[in-house]
């Protein structure tokens, strides 16, 4: 069985379903206006190239660095989407007064561009991107636009800066693609934007992938009662510029503190949300025996429903769990790892810490796509250090076999439909 | 007994002692660091002066147009505040990168700037949103810097535009001022940004104090329960852009109904907490036939601490309260109003349905800087319409009175403390 053959959780705005009645409810409200096509796209190709940096070079680590141009395209809420534009990267204008600098009318998506082992260019399930960030901008009363015509804009610019910024001879690197859009109305009232401008950016970005520290594994603290990240009825499941701001004064005392993220508990009995701006996922054993995988569920909309997230539950769901489906076992099934459950479920930090002081504590990873596949080995609770086992060594043993499983599939090692193969131009 | 001799409730961010506690907090990480001096600031004064548009011109209505300068200071992790700038208004350029434009790393305040009727300007006790200003901005990972020397930042720049921008012929009118801070890093990672902007401009603002629609008052929509404005442990009493985009999308339905903003409440029993981006205020009378205005406490954090609702709450105590301070009766006693209790405490939307069937719902007011204060005369919640009575014709007897004393200070027909005197250049 394939992994895009899995049922989809309903909840999940990234299905069929949640983008047809999101774009509905958004292009209802602006039928007569234009919209977004990538087919009227002009090209304007820069006069001033500019030099590639080396992989993870301090002028990687600073992330200011982004390929020779960008696509920008505006909208207004009189005529709807203009021409797209490709064009040289370079600085925007905006007025004191612009909407987004004052009320956080602005959203962004994250994913990557990939130099594959056999020399093709890959994005990895990009369509995901393309519709959450559809849910993200009606969230946060931007305009909506057709999913597919963004990903044809992405796959453009991509295909236009990739062969020079990803060079065939540098497999297995990839660039960050960050499609943004912003409210650039120039009125100062609280008010709907009715002016916007989206563009797509290419940056050069460390392998964050790379265990950096002493040791390996990331130390987590987890956040303090009068520090929570999303809500109920909130929008912490949109890729919107309000998560993020206001998780960086916690994110700062962790770090003063020596730990790299912080774990986001929510609630009274310290349910165990995201890590950092990643989904956050446990191994553990029950008291029953049963060796459990279990993340966060999407029903109170408090977590972002990530690509990530979602690929390593279809994988572990199909690869892991020792399920034989149609009648034909699957090719990858790991004999030498011990099947587990998938479980989207909520869980709190007194069932981690009981895991831990009782042996069933497995492993634990945070799952995302600037940080990919990391490995945790320790969280701070409330007084108390939680030892997380690596027992593969730098990582768990099953976190490091979805991470290699996800790699195959992004740098073309193994072929499989959630690798979309970029033309170069 | 003068209204600022009254005890400020503790848990407000905009004490001195709150000031100076989120100073030291926030001094501590960049002491090094230049501080924040007004006394540096460098003038260039614009080559190409603007026409100043009719009060309530449709220009005014569209909430674009700025006066001739505006103020800029920028700081950077290393050397902390520059020197800052009194320059001709005009764009600002940010790569596309900017922290301010991904995570909103922004926040802002709102005050006025008042031509009196005797000639004078005025500001109204800005020295409550420079200190809020320093709480929003270290709440969003964004530098600290004395509130006094944005304060005269401001003053200076009302000094520069004030004499043209409100000619002394037109009495009774305003600038909005909207200082502004952002995080203008170009680095792309989530982190707390390197360097940062404060700016300060004076807009042209229509009077929303006026009645625009055919019927007196605000109507307002109860929020739904999956429309939360701010929560426990987030940063709803901040004034960050985080607080503002989540929320349009909840008030461009209420628009899109009939309604003027949205009533935000909070929690399963429906707590009443803002109303638009305004504090929420009730005047009723008990079931014991006690009479009290009534808005939500400061304690959760969930709200934001107002200075027009800190100045209502202010004269209501001192002057309505029928309370004798010091021996003597104060000044401004009004026999024709009965006296009432104010009362700072969590309340919702079924006390205040009990109060309305019961008959004992007198008047409903919002109050902030913008809408300064405005009759409520409809709350539709779940279905129910709440008529909410206008005893005053326009609005209620205690809304106007209040309305009244604080228009008197900030025109100067009641020389106050609360109205600080800006001598033009």
């Amino acid at each position: 069985m394939s992994p895009s053959a899995i049922p989809i959780e309903t909840t999940s705005c990234l299905t069929d379903k949640g983008v047809s009645h999101t774009l509905k409810k958004a292009v209802a409200n602006q039928s007569p206006l234009a919209d977004l096509n990538a087919s009227l796209c002009m090209t304007a190709l820069t006069q001033n190239p500019r030099t590639v940096p080396e992989p993870n070079s301090p002028e990687v680590f600073a992330q200011k660095t982004c390929t020779d141009h960008m696509i920008t395209c505006s909208w207004t809420h009189t005529e709807g989407w203009k021409a797209p534009e490709l064009k040289p990267y370079g600085p925007l204008t905006l007025m004191p007064t612009a909407s987004v600098l004052h009320y956080a009318t602005e959203c962004f998506e994250g994913l990557k561009l990939y130099r594959g082992y056999g020399g093709k260019l890959r994005l990895f399930r990009p369509q995901r991107n393309c519709a959450r960030m559809l849910t993200s901008s009606t969230r946060i009363a931007l305009p909506g636009f057709k999913p597919e015509e963004l990903l044809k804009l992405i796959v453009k610019l991509c295909a236009t800066d990739g062969e020079k910024w990803l060079p065939k001879s540098r497999p297995g690197t990839f660039l960050y693609i960050r499609p943004t859009m912003i409210g650039n109305d120039s009125a100062l009232g609280v008010q709907k934007p009715k002016e916007a401008l989206l563009y797509i950016i290419l940056a050069c970005f460390p392998n964050l992938d790379i265990s950096q520290g002493p040791k390996p594994g990331l130390k987590l603290l987890a956040s303090r009662d009068d520090m929570v990240r999303a809500w109920p009825g909130g929008f912490g499941y949109a890729k919107v510029g309000a998560n993020y701001g206001p998780s960086l004064l916690a994110q700062g005392e962790a770090r003063a503190k020596g730990y790299d993220q912080i774990l986001w508990l929510f609630g009274q009995d310290c349910e165990v949300t995201e890590a950092g701006a990643s989904n956050f996922f446990v191994v553990w054993r029950t008291r029953e025996g049963k060796l459990q995988l279990v993340t966060a569920p999407l029903g109170e909309k408090i977590i972002l429903d990530g690509v990530t997230r979602r690929s390593a539950i279809d994988l572990a769901q199909s690869r892991l769990s020792g399920k034989v489906s149609n009648g034909h076992s699957n090719g990858h099934a790991e004999s030498e790892l011990e099947p587990l459950e998938v479980v989207e479920r909520h869980f709190n930090m007194g069932e981690v810490l009981d895991a831990s002081n009782e042996g069933r504590l497995v492993e634990a990873f945070a799952a995302g796509t600037a940080f990919f596949i990391a490995a945790i080995s320790e969280i701070h609770f409330r007084g108390k250090d939680i030892e997380v086992p690596l027992k593969g060594g730098d990582m768990g043993l099953y976190a490091g076999k979805i991470k290699g499983w996800l790699k195959d599939i992004m740098y073309g090692n193994e072929q499989h439909e959630w690798g979309l193969v970029v033309d170069e131009e």
